[in-house]
């Protein structure tokens, strides 16, 4: 079925239902000229929005329309997580050409509505309209979080331990995968390409450091760790010593480089998208932060580095050696 | 100068100069994981957001940059008027074609942040990336509103007056000339034009509709009189009766009419983008809103017709013959 068949208010009506996953705040959903809800007093409200264009952000023969729904919310969810906030309510903003099945559309809403549930959010409204050539989807989330636990990219100071919540470049060896055919026939395989395609939001995570004062600086890595990191140490105006031993690697990821001759040391530092978070934490305590988040997580908060005051970012080879590194990371106008 | 040159960020650089009106309640604007602002206690949050989409809703060589921006943030606004609210912050997200100079999309900042200024309206965040062939604006506007002064689609009651608080028609004139290459080489037409290219949004009526009881539901035109009304009437399980010599139709439009051979009732009913607002009102309480618009606004608020119990929506002719009207309008699958 195609959507001219169904018409704008057709699918609207389609795709609305079992968006309102909690209704205590709202006051209303979909249907109105806006969305409407209250926010908890005392809580600072925190928006995200990022937009997929077909073509330069997924190509539609390579997914499903489930996995880009999922996808689309989870690098959302991801912003508000690395604020150290509750992600409250979902806004999706969709433009669909004639030769796209309504099918698909609803597929799409399926991801999103699927993952939406599963982290508590609302899909409160949006926006549906046609394209010429390609499908564009825009998601806002809102959240919110206590004034005093938000995490911003400027609070990193000079002697905190830079902190991961899981392994890097995963879902850069994913991509490899997608765009060069290759298909994934192991569970290795498998492993990193679904990295690259359901990431995993690190919400509760961003939380477990909203609650610890020790945690000075937070960001999610969605361009790369060299890039993203780059972000914290300029706006905390700073320098940033990494070192390549203590990279967070998998060992899907490690026999994948292996096997396609890549140093799994530059995919954990310029490839994106592997939506963990990065914090910086005060020195003195991040024993104690390391020690509580194995317990909360029963996964390690990998230390990959340390936050300097010579305001540039180097790496430290296993020998000692050291390098500087440019913050690369993926540019939508340069690629 | 192309996005190449410049690159993701350095363009956010550049767009986000100007980006932050007023800094009241605001702790993070452009630049952290999301923005971040405090809301009034007792508020009521709204959220709106509308997807433009190039060869949709705007051709690139028939439109500047300006416009376009202006535009983009307006249709937001008047959601927000529609409500009742007060325009707070706005997020832009904006996929850009190689072939797009950056001077454009520096105009179309430009066109949004001059608007946003006059409106007292935040730009606090967004995305930027690149397209493959279509520019593409999402806006999602937030706003704020007293939970009493809310104006939803579904409080029309049996018996309420329907108001308008401009003309209407205008926009879909203006809309004809550009589409048929039709020069704007009058006042007459130039005005028509301008209902097209730069509607303004009725903030201030919506506000002053927020602070009456009497007003019991209110939308913005955005797809026309009969469809929008239709949704009043559908939403508040009631039906409607229009006075086609009530119909407020600009001399301008007149003219319009009578020289491309044009109904200039039909205009009123189905051209869509007017952005003016309509609303119901007690019958008891009318005359004295009507009175005090008058002189808030010096502009009457137009008297078009009444909320009945029949289910349908009809117009009555100027000798006195009555037709059903079918909700007309744009449907963006359906051009």
């Amino acid at each position: 079925m195609k959507l001219k068949d169904v018409g704008e208010f057709g699918l609207i009506e389609k795709i609305s239902r079992g968006c309102l996953i909690r209704r205590g705040n709202v006051i209303k959903a979909i249907g109105d000229d806006a969305a409407a809800f209250m926010t908890d007093p005392g809580m600072v409200t925190l928006v995200t929005t990022d937009l997929l264009v077909e073509r330069v952000h997924f190509l539609r023969n390579t997914t499903t329309g489930f996995n880009l729904g999922y996808k689309s919310l989870a690098v959302n969810l991801s912003d508000i997580a690395a604020m150290g906030g509750v992600a409250r309510e979902a806004f999706v903003s969709i433009a669909i050409p004639d030769d796209c099945p309504i099918a698909f559309v609803e597929e799409i809403y399926d991801g999103i509505k699927t993952l939406a549930g599963r982290v508590d959010v609302n899909v409160l409204g949006g926006d549906t309209t046609g394209s010429k050539t390609d499908l564009i989807i825009n998601v806002a989330v809102i959240g919110e979080v206590l004034k005093d636990g938000m995490l911003c990219r400027d609070g990193a100071k000079t002697g905190d331990i830079i902190a991961c919540t899981g392994f890097l470049g995963d879902s850069r060896a994913g991509l490899h995968l997608i765009v060069n055919g290759i298909p994934a026939d192991s569970d290795s395989l498998r492993y990193l390409l679904n990295a690259h395609i359901l990431p995993e939001p690190h919400l509760k995570q961003g939380r477990f450091f909203s609650s610890r004062p020790g945690v000075h600086a937070c960001i999610d890595v969605s361009d790369g760790l060299s890039c993203d990191l780059g972000h914290i140490a300029r706006e905390s105006k700073a320098g940033a010593r990494l070192f390549a031993e203590k990279m967070p690697i998998s060992r899907q990821l490690r026999s994948f480089c292996e096997e396609f001759d890549f140093d799994p040391v530059d995919y954990a530092l310029s490839g994106g998208e592997d939506y963990t978070l990065i914090c910086t934490l005060s020195s003195d305590g991040a024993d104690e932060i390391t020690g509580d988040f194995m317990k909360a997580f029963d996964c390690p908060l990998y230390l990959v580095g340390e936050i300097t005051d010579s305001g540039e970012m180097t790496i430290n080879g296993p020998g000692g050696e050291m390098r500087t590194i440019a913050p690369t990371g993926w540019d939508h106008f340069k690629i």
